[in-house]
């Protein structure tokens, strides 16, 4: 594979998600943290009227704005399908002029504390992330089990890279120890590729475990489409435990709970992420999964 | 002092804040839940278009909107200060009709657990405060230093009364067991109201604390009015605990404490509250008392 000509590091792709916009800025003001021998780095923000606004958006969510139908539609209108354009023209590879890497900076409601999503499972992203969790245990790496299809969000604009999710955290709040951890792990992956490039990677010699995200689980809602139950205490903050048959998922508004129905352990995550809401999300289900590297 | 007539249970005064909305929602559906013997409650969503939008307020903070002079303004055109002056119409005593007694449902994201902020030092007020932390040894009781005082709160409407803040959650977010704990607040508040206006309230002999509002502290800004710091690592979730000169405050995104200056112990509440980062106030001191009842 060629070497890494650039990396991007995006924040305020969602403008209440504090810890990216405000690691951007840091980079702003001190570029030289970003500095390597053998690639160069930028740091932008992606959304930011929203940023200004402290809003996930303006007009839609930026982060859904990436279907090649359209990027390619002449006739969108909102901010966020504007900026799409831009960014991807900014940050778009397919031209094969270079080829770059994208870390996208996020945050969440939900206990994912730090999370990895590949953008794809191609190998460059495999052995990042296994070197990732070598340094940093409790990283957690998330992948989605269709692959290569058009989707929706700003990192599939690259196959290199990666969406970071960090969490538990309030929207338009900055955590000062998400916000350290975020950077550290910003600086590892700077550090890989330089090695990267250079040829020094030395393969890490242990198992991969990634979650798999196999399906999205709605709130239960009446008819005319308000939610019926909460996430259920016993799950709350519970992301990438098990949940078995039979575990309590949700808690009606009169104390009744509703159990798990599936038939085998799932492990949720997103679980009571502020921004699923609207998308009729109340977490979704992985499969945990040990890759050998 | 006269008896109850009217109570009533305030929710979405901030739209995302989803504990009171949906609190006021299930007593719509069950308004049994509400009733009692000797006098009126009703609930109502206090910005019933930011609850539409689940957003904290359409133009601006309603629960700022009740300064006596903006009541009685008739050129403001913001939509909450067109609603401040309905509400004040629905639920205002000032006519001398009725004594209401309002219960306002916020949520925060500081971790203030299940807190009462007085609407005043009324007796009433404290004997319903500690017969409260006589059901609920972890509920916290907050004043405002300054009394009978023009306030722009909602509460402010009636001297008799109390805003009720639950956290930490997310803005946007439903936590299950916060809801239930502000619900079993709300029927206790109902109960006692029952009792008092019946005579039947027996005095509760034990000594009550509060916690006194003296201060509100800004992050560090730059001079053009950016944040310069965070909350602190081991200040954040930290609420209701002493401060101690020394102790550290905030953290700089470089990575520098930054300590608290003062003389004497404080005891911080609203940290990190996302609300306030736009007010300018990253946490308030407060003061600790032992009231004798």
């Amino acid at each position: 594979m060629n070497k890494i000509k650039r990396v991007a590091i995006i924040g305020g792709t969602h403008g209440n998600e504090l810890t990216g916009i405000y690691l951007v800025k840091k980079f702003d003001r001190t570029p030289e943290l970003m500095v390597r021998s053998n690639f160069e780095t930028i740091a932008l923000l992606a959304n930011p009227q929203a940023c200004k606004t402290g809003t996930r958006y303006i007009d839609i969510d930026l982060n859904r704005c990436f279907l090649h139908q359209d990027l390619e539609n002449p006739n969108l209108s909102s901010y966020e399908a504007k900026r799409a354009k831009e960014l991807y023209h900014i940050l778009g590879s397919q031209n094969g002029h270079q080829q770059d890497l994208i870390v996208d900076l996020h945050s969440t409601t939900a206990n994912m504390g730090l999370t990895l999503i590949l953008a794809s499972q191609h190998l460059f992203n495999l052995q990042l992330a296994a070197h990732l969790t070598s340094v940093y245990p409790n990283l957690k790496i998330l992948v989605s089990e269709v692959e290569n299809q058009d989707s929706p969000l700003l990192i599939s604009i690259s196959e290199l890279g990666c969406t970071v999710e960090v969490g538990a955290v309030a929207q338009g709040v900055l955590d000062a120890s998400l916000f350290q951890e975020t950077e550290a792990l910003i600086t590892t992956i700077l550090d890989w590729v330089e090695a990267y490039n250079q040829g020094t990677i030395s393969p890490v010699k242990h198992s991969l475990t990634i979650y798999d995200r196999i399906q999205a689980i709605d709130y239960p809602r009446t008819e005319s489409g308000e939610i019926e139950a909460m996430i259920h205490p016993r799950l709350q903050f519970r992301d990438y435990e098990p949940l078995n048959p039979g575990d309590p998922m949700f808690l009606t508004f009169d104390g009744e709970s509703i159990a798990y129905a599936g038939k085998s352990t799932v492990y949720p995550i997103f679980i009571n992420e502020a921004a699923y809401y609207e998308k009729g999300i109340a977490m979704y289900f992985t499969q945990k999964k040990i890759v050998i590297s």
